[in-house]
């Protein structure tokens, strides 16, 4: 591998933890933005999005010269492939901030404080899943990223929950619809960020691995932790 | 350009093609299952969901195949990398499809007849937006898929309005709220469906103009169309 190469890789792999720094910061501010009513909060995370965009937009270039112009082969194109991967789930986790972040500006500061819906522990699960993901992207910890996998259903089952409270709720107290819709599309957004966090954990596995361990079913690959 | 080399990129080529067409019959049949009421079709959707996983998976193991043995440049390098990203959206599709039917199967055949609510024009759209979206794709057609980002706008309108009729269904008719939870969540995938015909559509100006079209804001390359 040549200096030049070597250099290329590590100011790549420096881009993409700054992006994840970024995304998982944006994250944070959204659920706190939401919990704790706060309008102009929100409205940062917004503004905030344009610079996820053009780090995505970077990353992505360099992947690409990266491979047009040094041509690696093996491990070190399997870390350049996947790169471009967690790239593109780590811009997606940056808008569905930004989706949480318009619903936290929709909602204001006036909606009731007695509705029976709680983000805590989904928040907390998913945001765990994004910072170990990393962590696991960082060390290169094919454990840690089936942990992660494995957190996954646990934020399923919380927005399966989520939908029936909702159901209650909102027969219930019919008047309070638009807002409830609002928190209902919180937790959808919580759920998916739950899975771009699984897709880079898959993708770290894979990295390390060198096996797919996405869609077990078709590709008879489990989770190493699910096997 | 080896006829080795040749020969595999025909072989990629035809079986992401055989995806992107399983993929929108399986969207065509979820819909009309919803349409329809028709639970056993809306099962075989969710059922045929394993053969497209299992085909994504196959094509990602070709393109880093080629990558490895390969090493192409030019073109050829942004054919593969366009085809990696395009066949993760053609899965994301799938995946959506499901969903869509097991929201007809959750809400099975008899639910009432007069809710104010039509998906037919978004379906309409969205489903355009897939087709037209792999015709760009087959003809390399940078125009066409302009068209096809231009109609994201149209649909994200049509979930706003949704969400209205919803909010407004729901204050209503309370007692019918979790049947129309399921009809918003349908609402949703369709929107979610029309975003990835959009990086369908933006990888083929990708791979035609060898421009990135996402985030014109951080970019600073609008669609030629959107000039």
């Amino acid at each position: 591998m040549s200096a030049h190469f070597q250099r290329e890789l590590g100011k790549l792999k420096d881009k993409l933890l700054h992006l994840c720094a970024v995304v998982e910061d944006n994250l944070n501010r959204a659920v706190r933005a939401l919990q704790t009513r706060d309008v102009a909060l929100a409205s940062d995370v917004v503004a905030g999005d344009v610079a996820v965009d053009q780090m995505e937009v970077d990353v992505e270039e360099d992947c690409l010269k990266i491979l047009a112009l040094h041509q690696p082969v093996a491990t070190d194109l399997r870390f350049i492939v996947t790169a471009m991967k967690i790239n593109n789930d780590l811009e997606r986790v940056g808008d569905l901030a930004v989706n949480i972040a318009e619903r936290a500006i929709a909602l204001g500061t006036d909606y009731p404080r007695d509705l029976p819906i709680d983000f805590e522990a989904m928040a907390d699960v998913t945001k765990r899943m994004v910072k170990q993901s990393l962590d696991a992207l960082i060390n290169m910890d094919a454990d840690l990223a089936c942990t992660v996998c494995s957190m996954d259903d646990e934020v399923d089952e919380c927005n399966r929950r989520m939908f029936q409270v909702f159901d209650s709720a909102l027969s219930k107290r019919p008047g309070l619809a638009s807002e409830l819709l609002h928190l209902l599309s919180v937790s959808r957004h919580l759920e998916r960020i739950a899975d771009h966090a699984t897709n880079i954990a898959e993708d770290v596995i894979y990295m390390v691995n060198g096996k797919i361990a996405r869609h077990p079913s078709a590709t008879g690959r489990p989770c190493p932790r699910q096997q």
